[in-house]
């Protein structure tokens, strides 16, 4: 995985702290590598579905944006991504109070990063995997 | 397309009223008939994105319960749905002040119900679709 | 819904003409509209999975191809499309001895083409939608 | 991963030597353990795209029904499983004379088992991923 920016560690901290709904959320931005993405999010009451698990569209966000921040790395100084689709699957209902999440892009390429991004759920002492995406994310030039 | 329960309307409401992230999002239901449901929402300044466009998780989170919401129209007296799993793509940015969604089954499963849901961004008096998607839902009976 | 090259029906021919896959499992293109693709297939013993249903390989091959074809409609000419991904959700049983399906652009953009593609089993008398898709199609310029 | 028929490996197979579709295409069943499967396929020239690349519908195909094998495993005696959704992502043209995939099952459920699957183009000596999906297979209990 070859990238370009040597600010590529600054790129992918910006893509977290710039946007208003992640922050909002209280995502947090806790690895990053070419092509890899970490980070997590402590669950707050307003953030559950009808009943005691996290809500789907929480988790979704988390993937969806921490698989942003892991095709960020690869982008050249001058460009920003951009999700194009993605797909999740939710394996088991997201009981715990925080969530972590882990994306690796699947392909570095020079228009499209297919990325891929695991959400667990954090309940004490135990960590389960809630949901697994794939994202699709476009490379575009800042203009 | 038949339907079991006739409170089918309060039981989708409920989905609306009783899900705390939806409601902290400001989701509004507009429309309950068997098999479809829509929805809106006005956008708030902690919704966006790192520029001034509505965030993906914002669009999804609408797509993904107001699916929700037309299975939920179907399903018998004790059941619930779920998401399995979705996809969504997103087809522009979305500028504007309000979200509006329509959802409708596309087929009425005993187990599953699959459901697309389109998303519009309404920006004064233009409307334009920026988001769709394909929700799983399962039916679940509730213990 | 604008379309660039004045042959956009002859690229669309060429795409099912040309393809040696869809060739082999007897696709025919049967409606070609800007941003619009129409196709069949009469479906062979060989076509089938571990019981009297379609494989869900040839229904999602014809959903793709036609999607294909719908966004081949609106390049220009010297450009082509490719499929990035696709999402197909199988909602009951390919039983019968036809399969139909209807591909529709969701957006024109300039590099991707979302499309959607529904697919309908014929079993004598009776129609039946037996999978929805949407697919992300790249624009490519032929060098 | 826990699993409940000790023929679990018959079981895979027959999903493999029973299928017509995938048996016409050449599937080869490669590995079978308990959440896992692999398989292979040597291309011919009528499993081509318009070019010399492999055709996507081959290579989905591969993925989905590995993906079966691998869910196969899984499931009691006297049950059997089905495709309800996948969705794929084309990483790069299927360049080569053999495709190769590898399916993980990421959750067991008692009806649903999402499986991911990985498919690999192999040209001489150069072995590449092509593609990544994620399958939804419904457990069925056989009449």
């Amino acid at each position: 995985m070859q990238f370009q920016d040597p600010n590529f560690q600054q790129a992918a901290e910006q893509l977290f702290a710039r946007a208003a709904f992640p922050q909002h959320l209280g995502m947090r931005l806790t690895r990053i590598e070419p092509g890899l993405c970490g980070s997590e999010l402590t669950a707050q009451p307003w953030q559950m579905q009808q009943d005691k698990f996290i809500h789907a569209g929480v988790i979704a966000t988390l993937a969806d944006h921490t698989a942003g921040g892991a095709a960020m790395t690869l982008v050249e100084a001058g460009q920003t991504i951009l999700s194009v689709e993605y797909k999740i699957n939710f394996l088991r209902p997201a009981l715990g109070d925080r969530l972590r999440c882990e994306a690796r892009v699947l392909r570095h390429g020079r228009t499209l990063i297919p990325t891929e991004a695991e959400v667990y759920a954090i309940d004490g002492a135990e960590e389960k995997m809630v949901a697994k995406a794939i994202v699709t994310l476009a490379v575009v030039t800042m203009k």
